[in-house]
């Protein structure tokens, strides 16, 4: 039977398991790549695994999410990662060198490779042909360290591209429509493969913007194939020698299809507050808008911005708009400086932002009170502009870029002649921003600044765990709750001493304090615990305070996991009700734990407080057992490395 | 007798006094500039004027401090300047187009004229030729209300340049000499006026650089002649019409004389933590650098960023420094990008900044931990940075460059053939981001965002002022004691009723709380009340509190007068001891206060409490006199408008 390339590409990196949409498997993967925001906390993971140099084929730390530097922890952060990067066998983006995701496109992706990346955007890089997967720290920290990665196998969606996108229509408003279609959860558990004869119109960072904002659908990851499109865009980046062919076979099947005739698109708009909440431009009609912001990893490429320029040239932003510009790449930033077209944007009266994520993950440029702000980015979360009561819209470049002329959200074809970009033949190309690793890893000292603090390491699961109930929450408790972010503890990120005084901060102030006291604690939740962010320092931080189990009526999927992977028991009741017989404050016990996890579907907890006994499942594979056992996913690497 | 700069546009303006060095004089002004920083408060305040049109000949709004945008605040801040801009005759410069002081050289500075800027960096102005001062929001105001502006007249030090600077050094190693000569409170009370054959060697934005430190030696401002470079400057900016000669006569005096031969100059750099630390490249030597910021008023003009990029055209960045460049005004910006300068940069690794104040204001690039940062800024004031314990070097931007690429501190002149940049002939004119304001001013909504809050405004003062002693301190009390700054306090800047809360927070955090509950109140303190920061609102927030009177054994000059400018009683004991007959908590009593004020030299208070008396001396000229009994000077401007 015919594979289609999500199957290709997993079975030539399978370790472990079966292609069954469902299962466990274990991949290989051949790169990996880090962000500043999470890739402290990952690289820490990695110097506490031992491990001297990567052994992956690639790895590439990148500075593009704290550039604004408002406190010494940034910069200190920067000369962490450039030294941990030097020693361990990593290249090392330096900020301004751009965006993760663009760059890696530009000079690293290579079709047919398995990436993983600690930011959520690394499909960007299955506008290449690669299964570019986005993870926690920790996991891609075990990638570097040359372990398996384990993922449930995926569903694969085939979309099925007909016809050709019309003028000033573009490649976001084909993913605003698979959005439109699918939603903000249609992707769950599936990747998207994009094939059919409209693929071959679209060139390669039209292909990401299209991967790189399926993560708003849920997805594992998108991809699509690798052809002469491919090849063109290689060779334009003097990298042709990394080029294959990756097709789906003509008799392929997929769990799901759907259709899109690109020549029936025409522009969108994802409305507040949610991508998933598409509609044209004409439907939502000629609303005034204040703020307009183009970059980011989804629409900050070589063509993305001379289309900008092309519509602002000999144009002035409108007197009640505020435009801001950020580069995706030195490499994009360079070639417009060179031909004009960086001119023509400051001319306009455009913001020139540095190349980094800047807005987008709310770094900066929040609007005015009640702005509608729209944006070539990629989430519209309400409030994650830095103002409460803003409305941003997703759109194209050129959607942008008309609003920014007219001062009202304008359908860019109203605005005259299309605009039309050619590809480079040849990008521009300079490397001197990415420094190589050290030949001689021992050489390098590893700079460390006050705020980063070694990684805190879990113990073995105890025979027997007794411990007080330290907390006591109801339904629906997000990663928020119990690992707050903000301007306040974002700096804290490689620190967890210090951002571990936060955890619960918000839901009870004398948590972290109590923990501390008593020396070991479990978590007592209802429903759906742990929903929302991936962060992992939602699990870290709890274990350095001593959390042992966190006992629910039901999980959040990414949050168990990162549980698991440091150590702390997730364990749900058998009956719901008994969650009514612990108070806080409780002492609960099991005993031969360490036993009993594998040989029995149930535990039984005893209330020493109350004398009630109840049961409850930790539902866990042999593996996750042994993790589990070693203390987390670290300690089991290193007793299997 | 023939007369100098100073005394030619002085006189020319002066509405009230003798040009007697000591004496108070009062001077018509020209043109206004604000910043955002300071500018929101000082356009409440012209708003509480109620004067419909400013009277000045010119008044421009800039935004360029709160340009990072972390949150709603900032943008709110820019949409009240500029609509309250358009309503009341203002010209508005839009976030992007630049430093003001930058672009106020380029497109609104006059020989000749005066202006008053809320910026203490506004003597920039005097490269061109103007008499430009800093001072505080009210008083902006009031000078754009057709108000007149009172200084102490200065003594003017005249500086005699002789001989050419060598290739390699520049503008800012003479302000630098000066400085080392002079010290940071050498020019107090002055104004310093170049002169000599040197004179005709520095271009017009030379000047300007020596011009902007001159607030460095605290002095009044300083000034350059208009001569045949003025007018080639004016030309090439498209405006030879605003040109005058002024030069001092022949037979002119000075108070002060000192002689500089730029030949003789060399390289030199401002150490920690004083910009008249002062020694020459060679005397530091190589230092490790970590960080290179090129850029702020003193230093981002077309020349200067042409000579750094011509330096580190075809080189790299050193691979531990990090580089940061902000041009100064979109003119700069838009003519790199044209000419190819700005992909140089870029090309050679620099990150480029948003066209701003940026981190010389401490928005942003704070370096990493202990790091040695060199910057062609202005001020090197320990932790400014937003790094504590980093080590500023103030510096040419030659000496940056060099820096940049070799990773040490480096005389520029070892790295080769000498930049040459030859002032273009024509500028690249556009002032599409300057937005004039409405011919009807009525027809204008301001818009405010909910941190923007009406000014407050005293009441006048009462015939007996009776209130207790809200809090007692000691000697050397700051205006960061008294209103602290920050990141979390900045942003309150427009809303007095909010950053009240703060007042002398660190020092007694219950302080504002008690003195709402009194609802009058008096400060005690010792020696030298009020030095350090000119931050109206150690006083405006005060007088929100309620605080009538201040009784000190001496007060800080600025802090004295906006104490003045806000209708608070600035007291000093006759007999210093007698500030331990006050214990915080007592009641005061002067009776008659109104009557006594302009007739008695002392006033007798009585301590209700204990039930002693002593003498205070208010030592207010009759127009302060009057300002106090109208509540501050807002109110007086109203009474006699």
């Amino acid at each position: 039977m015919g594979k289609n390339i999500v199957q290709k590409i997993l079975d030539a990196h399978l370790l472990d398991g079966e292609l069954i949409p469902g299962q466990e498997i274990a991949i290989r993967i051949d790169q990996t790549l880090t962000q500043d925001a999470t890739g402290t906390m990952s690289y820490l993971q990695f110097e506490a695994m031992g491990v001297p140099r990567v052994k992956t084929e690639l790895s590439v730390s990148y500075v593009d999410h704290n550039t604004l530097q408002s406190g010494f922890e940034n910069a200190d952060d920067h000369r962490f990662l450039q030294t941990v990067a030097a020693k361990h066998g990593i290249y090392f983006s330096r900020p301004g060198n751009g965006i993760c995701h663009q760059v890696h496109l530009e000079r690293f992706g290579v079709p047919g490779k398995t990436m993983l990346g600690s930011d959520s955007h690394t499909p960007t890089g299955g506008g290449i042909g690669m299964i570019a997967i986005g993870a926690g720290g920790l996991d891609v920290a075990v990638a570097m360290g040359g372990g398996p990665f384990y993922l449930t196998c995926p569903k694969v969606v085939g979309v099925n591209l007909t016809g050709q996108l019309s003028p000033m229509v573009s490649a976001k408003d084909v993913i605003l429509e698979v959005l439109r279609r699918l939603s903000v959860k249609g992707g769950v558990g599936k990747v998207i493969e994009y094939k059919g004869p409209g693929v071959a119109t679209l060139s390669v960072p039209e292909r990401a913007t299209i991967t790189n904002m399926g993560a708003e659908l849920g997805a594992t990851t998108s991809i699509f194939p690798s052809d002469e499109v491919t090849k063109a865009f290689l060779k334009a980046q003097n990298r042709e020698s990394a080029w294959v062919e990756l097709v789906a076979d003509s008799d392929a099947t997929y769990e799901e299809e759907i259709t899109i005739d690109l020549s029936a698109l025409e522009p969108m708009v994802a409305c507040p507050h949610s991508p998933d909440a598409v509609k044209t431009v004409t439907e939502v009609g000629p609303i005034k808008v204040d703020q307009v912001l183009i970059g980011s990893c989804t629409n900050s490429s070589y063509s993305d911005l001379m289309k900008v320029a092309g519509i602002l040239k000999g144009k002035t932003v409108h007197p009640t708009v505020s435009l801001g510009i950020a580069p995706g790449s030195k490499q994009v930033f360079e070639m417009l400086a060179r031909n004009g077209a960086l001119a023509d944007l400051i001319a306009s009266g455009a913001r020139i932002l540095e190349s980094a994520c800047g807005p987008c993950i709310g770094m900066g440029q929040s609007p005015n009170s009640g702005a509608v702000s729209v944006r070539t980015f990629n989430r519209n979360f309400e409030g994650r502009s830095g103002t409460a009561d803003a409305k941003i819209y997703l759109s194209s470049p050129e959607i942008a870029a008309a609003a920014a002329i007219t001062g009202v959200l304008t359908d860019p074809r109203e605005l005259g002649d299309a605009i039309e970009v050619a590809m480079p033949e040849q990008f521009l190309i300079d490397d001197s921003m990415v420094l190589a690793p050290a030949e001689e890893g021992a050489d390098v000292e590893v700079l460390r600044g006050p705020n980063i603090k070694a990684l805190p390491i879990n113990e073995a699961l105890a025979d027997t765990l007794q411990a007080p109930v330290l907390l006591k929450v109801g339904d629906n408790i997000t990663t928020d709750h119990i690992m707050p972010a903000g301007s306040k503890i974002l700096p804290l990120r490689s620190n967890i001493p210090a951002i571990s005084q936060y955890v619960f901060s918000g839901v009870d102030a004398s948590f972290a304090d109590r923990a501390k006291e008593a020396g070991r604690g479990i978590i007592v939740g209802g429903q759906n615990y742990g929903q929302g962010s991936s962060r992992e320092h939602a699990a870290l931080a709890p274990m350095y305070l001593g959390v042992k189990a966190v006992i629910t009526q039901s999980f959040a999927r990414i949050h168990r996991a990162n549980l698991i992977n440091f150590g702390i028991l997730p364990l749900t009741f058998v009956n719901e009700s008994d969650l009514d017989k612990i108070s806080q404050g409780d002492e609960l016990e099991i005993v031969d734990v360490t036993t009993k996890l594998g040989q029995e579907e149930a535990l039984e907890i005893r209330n020493v407080t109350t004398g009630e006994t109840f049961s409850v499942r930790p539902d866990l594979t042999a593996r996750q057992i042994a993790i589990i056992k070693a203390g987390g996913l670290l300690n089991y690497t290193r007793l299997n490395a």
